[in-house]
């Protein structure tokens, strides 16, 4: 008998958010899941490591959590998402992962948002460790909650069935992917494309301490810098389509080198 | 009369740094400089940016600061490198930089350490806003420190012209450079070279609080994968020479796009 595929699952919504739950649901019919997530929300995360104290880890009381009825581990973490899967892989799980998965995020993390993603950093992490790695997150608009818009259970099904094709075939070296997905009732299909080109504007909210003191909220206007592009993961959005962007660890710019060759000498 | 380009200078090691007053010093000569850095050391904080609670920036006292002889400004913050970017932008500098250094960081940020630098966290900020963006970083051996090791002065030299040559010409679109520098007596000269394929293991030291509970010290070896190749960034400073990696923003596995459409259909 075939064991079943070790998933592991991540995010950066902490273990209780309904995102991660979804997703360790849409794959236990067919693997061992080990859930090893951030104690607490950790956006805008991305690839950070906790370098200057110590992070801890505790198993989670399986009677009173989300994911009694699976078969697996359940952990919660003091550290980030990237914290998290090297945690899992060196300290928790009982043999390589056959696939890591991050999400389901609040947000999306599409266009130039992939960078400040704890999302994608976990993602990036199993990439980078040769384990097939996929970042799943939902495109809500300001106001919006998860819990209002869960992801329809056909889009579940939707990526319970990439996960087996990918535990099937793998992903080529250095590449993972990046999905996000619209809110919808119903699964339109998925688009494979290229990340937009975006930016972030108007990004701090002055707030005041009650001792005077000025202080800044993060908060930001996003602009799709290529709102005529059809092969963007926006457009895809847009259209009402799941995008998947492969994304690749090797940050090289390889068409620049000549450039920046010609820059130097 | 030409007035004098605008520099953005952070790092992730905090304003008191010696290597972000080195950095400082080699420019200030043809610049005005704006240091806007933490306030304490931010290693490992990749582009993590902060979402859950308000930060703070402060003028620093510059009669007592290291830039006190330096036209510019000078503040600390109780963000990331990302969010140091982000309030200069929008609050702080007075006209949009020419250029945003970050940096020197004490410790390398070649191969895939990239994807966990708050050193280029913030020169991926820069350059996702249209600025020409520079990330340096001093590659040193554990145990080693920067001021035991200091940059030489011809290669802060080198890297002030690099950044006069930038200043004229650019960088090409969504690109930006990630700079490491070797231990030397001596500049030997840059390689523009692709980021080394790495992997990081053996990650965990167990450490237990004094009341007994296990934590784990995040530390690691890190095996550089590809040690016969001579175009990666490793291979440059193995030889003593400086390493430039253009790096883009754009995450897209451009080639791999098929084989993913390949792999869903």
């Amino acid at each position: 008998m075939t064991p079943s595929p070790l998933i592991l699952i991540t995010n950066d919504d902490g273990y209780q958010a309904a995102g991660i739950q979804a997703l360790a649901r849409a794959v236990a019919s067919f693997a061992e899941v080990y859930v090893v997530a951030p104690d607490g929300p950790r956006s805008g995360a991305a690839a950070s490591i906790t370098c200057t104290t110590p992070v801890s880890y505790s198993s989670l009381d399986k009677t009173l959590s989300p994911w009694r009825e699976m078969k697996g581990g359940f952990y919660a973490s003091s550290g980030t998402p990237v914290d998290c899967v090297k945690l899992a892989l060196e300290q928790i799980v009982p043999r390589k992962p056959d696939l890591i998965l991050s999400g389901i995020n609040h947000g999306d993390n599409a266009s130039v948002s992939v960078h400040y993603s704890g999302t994608m950093g976990a993602v990036y992490e199993g990439c980078m460790k040769e384990i097939p790695s996929i970042g799943v997150s939902l495109y809500l608009q300001r106001g919006q909650r998860y819990e209002d818009n869960p992801v329809s259970d056909d889009t579940l099904t939707a990526i319970a069935a990439l996960c087996r094709r990918v535990l099937e075939q793998g992903l080529p070296q250095d590449v993972c992917l990046n999905i996000n997905l619209p809110v919808a009732h119903k699964f339109r299909g998925w688009q494979v494309c290229r990340q937009a080109r975006g930016q972030w504007s108007a990004e701090w909210v002055t707030a005041t301490h009650p001792f005077g003191q000025r202080a800044f909220w993060l908060t930001g206007q996003f602009t799709d810098l290529e709102p005529e592009a059809n092969d963007t993961d926006f457009a895809a959005l847009r259209a009402g389509y799941c995008s998947i962007v492969p994304v690749t660890v090797d940050t090289t710019a390889h068409a620049a080198i000549r450039t920046i060759q010609n820059l130097i000498s």
